[in-house]
């Protein structure tokens, strides 16, 4: 069963008389009267991480996935609660304190504290996140109108490498193959952003599952299309160095998840404020399509405006 | 490891800057300025729970369990999260009907709202509860003073009984099974308390891991110690009846864990308003010992005033 489907059809109607909870249809819950923001996630060994052979990393990794729900929203993260399972080799004396090293380096970075959690025995590793923020006011899903510039910041597609690397299904020499990896584990969220946000975007996702699947999941309630232009989507220098050198085409890359980047639509009349504050921030702000009413289907298209067909959309959460 | 020293050795330090997570030493985060209560745990098949062959009447338990940690402090929780991990068996369509009409059963006994949460796939299952409420102040532990009585609310050990029951240990009619299972999987929880408890209580904490397990929770970081009156411990008619047939000592069934009643420390000037609040609002409250200075060690003590000696106080959490 596809993911939208589980919480359409068994949770949703829970949530009706909790205006805060967004129809469970939004990365996080925001009740406007109390300023509070949430957001639960849940990350598994062998499913959102390889294995735990480096838990300084994967820690870093589930920190950052986790609050960049909120940052994606202009929410700066205040708390964490992290909840971990496992069983005592995942939680030995050396990887507690890899553990508690790392949350402290993520801890001083992005100004979040740790405010509790539980730890529980089991033989399968998995950690659950909760950040919580305060604000007055989020960006939403589903507020996406047409002819809005579709943006996302920073570059794509360098957590995915990361990933094949880490599975061996890739070689390159060591200094690429540690840029991939760093970026895999650490990706660079956007908390410059965090204040800015709200001030152009009409409608925000982070990238998780990939730039197809959650553009999809930002418009989801909206009869609305797009229109993504391949050639634009921002790429790294070393992640263009790779694809010509081993001939790969650039779509398999940058449609993966991981990337942790913020996915946005703004009004036309924006791009120069959009402008400005990507360079006074300085944070890569890149202009990649357009929303279109639903005349069309959803579409990529290649340098020569034709339309590129997809294997995969990136990562859907079944069961 | 204990569950103490984890948190102590490789935790304690990363909380130091947010007061509101009260050292990680309580039940909750308590942030005052936003007057935001929190809770987060994990529930474990095979730890938490035995099996999942009863959908509908784990995750009462574990509603349960978690909002109990915010009642049991004078906090009414409004807004809950669930995050499962598990197979394709356990969200079968089937097992997710249960699991939202009991949710939904939950929702209207408790007045609380499904908010957010997540399900990912694992062979192993799991639950991460977040619940949230709001107060002014909470009733914290570590805040016992010498001389305050102890009191329980409900009866004891029917939880234990029944987890006995259901591992087959034991064997009973079935009139009394059910009861007793019952009582395992729906605690009767003590929401009716929770607008009361500020009133008197100087330190409170509910009874999962045990009464005395919990008992030393609540003052473990004072120096403190308590007697306890093995016959003053309030049991339900039923319990009482199968310890007389059974030839079981009392001692056994009234300190392992599960009860999910609140236990809590009060002076005893208390005493005439705790009388009338269990009348009015028809919670059972029994006074079952005192707290004392750390001259004697932690005590229980039978009818002869004589110590018993434990082998076991309850559920701790190793690593």
């Amino acid at each position: 069963m596809h993911e939208f489907d589980l919480i359409k059809n068994y949770f949703q109607k829970l949530s009706r008389k909790t205006p805060s909870a967004l129809n469970l249809n939004d990365d996080v819950f925001f009740d406007k009267k109390k300023k509070l923001v949430v957001s639960v996630d849940t990350y598994t060994e062998g499913n959102h991480f390889i294995n735990f052979k480096k838990p300084e990393l994967v820690i870093k990794k589930i920190i950052r996935s986790s609050i960049s729900d909120l940052i994606c929203k202009g929410v700066k993260p205040k708390y964490y609660f992290i909840s971990g399972s496992g069983n005592k080799k995942s939680f030995s004396k050396s990887n507690l304190s890899k553990i508690s090293k790392s949350l402290h380096q993520e801890q001083n970075k992005y100004k979040i504290y740790l405010s509790g959690g539980d730890t529980v025995f089991s033989d399968k590793l998995s950690f659950t996140i909760t950040s919580i923020g305060f604000a007055n006011n989020i960006v939403y899903r589903n507020k996406a109108k047409i002819n809005d510039d579709i943006y996302v910041t920073g570059n794509l597609g360098d957590s995915y490498l990361g990933l094949l690397l880490l599975e061996n299904k890739l070689k390159l020499n060591n200094h690429l193959k540690k840029y991939f990896i760093n970026q895999y584990f650490m990706p660079n969220i956007q908390s410059k952003l965090v204040d800015q946000i709200k001030k152009f975007a009409n409608s925000s996702i982070d990238i998780s599952d990939g730039l197809l699947a959650d553009l999809d999941k930002m418009i989801n309630n909206q009869k609305l299309s797009y229109k993504i232009f391949l050639k634009d989507i921002p790429i790294s220098s070393n992640l263009k160095k790779v694809l010509n050198l081993k001939k790969l085409s650039k779509i398999n890359y940058v449609s993966n998840g991981d990337d942790y980047q913020v996915l946005f639509t703004a009004s036309k009349n924006k791009r120069r404020i959009i402008k400005k504050i990507a360079s006074n921030c300085r944070v890569k702000l890149t202009k990649i399509g357009y929303i279109q009413s639903n005349v069309k289907k959803l579409s990529i298209v290649d340098e020569k405006n034709v339309q590129i067909s997809l294997k995969n959309k990136g990562y859907f959460h079944m069961f």
